[in-house]
Order: structure tokens, then C-alpha cells, then sequence
């Protein structure tokens, strides 16, 4: 199994504090180690880091923590392979190009027996049941809006049904972004926090690090801030149902 | 205007000394400082690098030269803005699906007036003549090979005659590769040099830096290094004829 983190906000912010707990999992608090991601919207443009090292481990993960990347949507993973090698191209989040925008997928779970037909417009490079599903996502997006980008509602309504039917075949907990919003799908665990004006500190888990994040932020601001398992230990996080999409967009959860 | 560094080799190999003087073209020995990009192809999978700074003073290029990443396929790209703004979304080098394959992209030149009708299949993300020709380079692929991938003779053959049709707009020299070739298309300006057994010192043109390849290869490796201007001053560099596309695969050129 796997471990996500995704970030959306209405300013640009860094992910660092979340990143730093969340990456310890990759290998040294938890046994995520068969490579990680992440993908930083930047305007339209990606940052598209991947690494078949722990996270934990890795020079170019360090280099986040040093030199922060500001983003409005951010989505990260850390991999404990179930199917699929351990290689770079197995590594999660997977990146495609849909009516000129980035699209950046990542899933934990396992879908066993999930084998659609994909008619060649997205194909898989690597052998996870993860890119498969993306691939399949996206073409059934494509084929249902054909060359006019959807609104949000009518993207979040199919995108919906999508992870309803994929679900049928495992666990289907996904974070799907285009730079505008955040959409999350939980089938088993998911979680939730929205940091907003009054701001407070918060500790990590996984590590003695605390933030103060009113010496951060402005009054406007609004982080929210989605992962597999609670990131802080003095924070109120919101739990998923299971068969719940959520969609957050500057910051805010809608649905 | 911008500059192209390609590598293309039979066995992974760092491109350390050859980046380290293309780099400093980024913002310092040259006036390339509106971004910069390297994909680096490992098996299936890349690793894609872009940044809008300047590649002189970017801590990722940093990053690459202090800790080496081997790869049998690489192009990178230090870009100086002609056709849109500095921008992520605007760095080379650009990258798609096709075929189940990566497949990387970078341009130096303009083409003014070339504005082709994109089908939808691939959709510029940026504003810049480069993604536009890309897109249009892979629809065609697309279009004329249908869902079965061609073999390298094929698409050497298709690709030849679309680099004529864009070129007739403007400047094209190119670099393209899906991980098993590299090819490259001159309009005006691109070099070459293929390092095998015996080796000897090279020593680059943009700094103070040699480099004894007796020491770090083996009598079997295969290495070919592509760039806009030769990067070393002691080595004969073969310069590409105008309208030329040759084929790099295992470090060997074919025609």
C-alpha cells in the first residue's frame, strides 16, 4: 500500500512542514519505501518530481525541504509496491495533458482484476494497476467531453461515477488535480484539514517539529491540506467517508 | 534563441562534465537565463527537470551535477525567450505519451506564422512555437502509425519528412526521444561528437574543467553527446548539415 499527501490553497504556499513528516514515512517512520513523488502546480506548468529511493533517503527530497516550492496544488506519494516493479515509472504521482492542461494522478490501493479497455489515447508506460486506472480515467473524461474542457461540476459528476465504478474492483483512494482544483476519492482512509485565519501551531507525528503558522500566513489564507493518515497531532483532522469525493478549490472543501 | 545538449549512449552514463559547461551558457558564459530543462530517461521512465531561473544559479542544476544521475538518453535545454513568457509551462523540455513511451521534446529557433491544427490528441499546455510544433510532430506520429508503435526505420522516416515541413516556417533544430533513440533534426546550427574506445581528456570550452574518460569508462562504452555548439575545445566535433536529421541509438549515429 501507499501513502498520499495533496495540498490545494488559495495563495501560493510551501508544502515543507507536511512534506517533512509526511516523507519520514517513506522509509523510516513507516514502510513506504519503494520510491515516491510529487508534482507542484506552478501556473499551468508542473514540477514533476519522481525517485525509486525512500524518501526518506533521498537528496532530491531533501532539496524540497531546503529550497520550498510554492504551489497552489500540490499532490505527493510515497510507494510500498504491491504491483508493479519498483522503477521509476511505476512511481506515483503519473502526469498526462488534457485539453492543454496537466492533469497529475495519484492512487493508494490495490484493484485487482482491473483490466479496461483503453482504446490507445492514454496508455500506460509502467505496469501498475494505478497508471492503468489514470489512463482509463482520463480517456473516459476525453470521451465524454470531447474537445470542450468541462466545467467543474460537470468534471466532478463523471469523475464521480469513474471512481464509483473503479472502486467496484478495490480500493480506489485517488487525488486527481489540473491546477485548478483538488479532487479526492476515499474508499478506505482519508483525511482532511483546512488552515484558515485564526491560525494556530501545529506538531507533526511523525516528527518532534512544530510550526507556528500565524508567523506564516496572512488573514486571507486558506491551506487545505488532504493525506492518507493525520500529518499533525494537535489538530482536528476530518475523516472521509468511505465512497467520498471531495473537491477543494482555493483552499476550500466543496461537497 | 536557446540551446540543445543531447546524450544518447549503450550504458548509463552521467552527463555531469557535458552539463556542468552547457549550465553556465545558462545566465553566465552565455545569455541564456530564461529557464532551463533535462529528462533523463531511466528504463521506461524519466526524470523531468525544469525550472524558470536561470540554469547558472538554479539549486536543481546544482542538485545534478552533485549527485549524477545515469541515463542512456538525455536532452536538456537552456532557453532565451523569443515566443512566450517565462514561464514554467514554457520550459523545454516538453514531454508526452505515446505508444505506452515518453517521448521528449526540445526546439531551438522560431517559426513564425507556423500555427497547425491541433486535433485535440495533443494540446500545447504553454504559449510557445516549440509546443506547438511537439504537439504537432506527435499528432501526426499518431495519425500516420495508428495504435501500433512504428519500428525506429519507420519513424525515422516520418519524422524526417515533418521536420522538412516545419522547417520551411523557420529555425529547427530539434532533439526527440522515446528512451530507444535520440533523434535530431539541424536547421542551422547543431554538433556532435561520439566518445568511445580508445578515450581521451576532454576539456570544456566554459570553464576550467578536464575530465580523463580513461578513467571512468570501459572499453565498450558507446557515447554520443549532441549540443547547439561543441562544449569541449580539444575534441573535433562534427557539425550536423543544414536540413539534416541523424539517429542515435546505443551511442552509435546512423545516418
Amino acid at each position: 500500500m501507499c501513502q498520499l499527501l495533496g495540498m490545494n490553497c488559495n495563495t501560493p504556499t510551501d508544502i515543507v512542514f507536511s512534506f517533512t513528516g509526511f516523507s519520514l514515512r517513506g522509509g523510516l517512520t513507516d514502510e513506504h519505501q519503494d520510491g515516491w513523488g510529487i508534482a507542484f502546480f506552478e501556473g499551468a506548468g508542473v514540477r514533476h518530481l519522481v525517485d525509486h529511493q525512500a524518501a526518506s533517503r533521498s537528496p532530491l527530497a531533501d532539496l524540497i525541504k531546503v529550497h520550498p516550492i510554492k504551489s497552489n496544488n500540490v499532490i505527493a506519494h510515497i510507494r510500498k509496491a504491491t504491483q508493479g516493479k519498483v522503477a521509476l515509472e511505476n512511481c506515483h504521482p503519473f502526469i498526462r495533458e488534457c485539453w492543454g492542461l496537466n492533469w497529475v494522478f495519484a492512487h493508494n490501493g490495490d484493484l485487482p482484476g482491473f483490466m479496461p479497455v483503453l482504446d490507445g489515447c492514454y496508455q500506460p508506460i509502467g505496469n501498475t494497476d494505478s497508471e492503468r486506472a489514470f489512463c482509463y480515467l482520463m480517456q473516459e473524461l476525453r470521451r465524454h467531453f470531447g474537445a470542450v474542457a468541462p466545467t467543474l461540476a460537470e468534471l466532478t459528476a463523471i469523475v464521480r461515477t469513474l471512481c464509483q465504478e473503479i472502486s467496484t474492483y478495490g480500493t480506489f483512494n485517488i487525488m486527481l488535480s489540473n491546477g485548478l482544483a483538488l479532487l479526492a476519492h476515499c474508499s478506505t482512509k482519508l483525511h482532511y484539514i483546512i488552515r484558515q485565519y485564526p491560525f494556530t501551531t501545529a506538531h507533526l507525528s511523525d516528527q518532534e517539529l512544530s510550526v507556528d503558522f500565524t508567523q506564516v500566513t496572512t488573514p486571507q489564507d486558506k491551506v487545505a491540506v488532504i493525506a492518507t493518515v493525520p500529518l499533525t497531532d494537535n489538530e482536528a483532522w476530518h475523516a472521509f467517508m468511505p465512497g467520498e469525493l471531495k473537491i477543494f478549490v482555493d483552499g476550500t472543501c466543496h461537497v
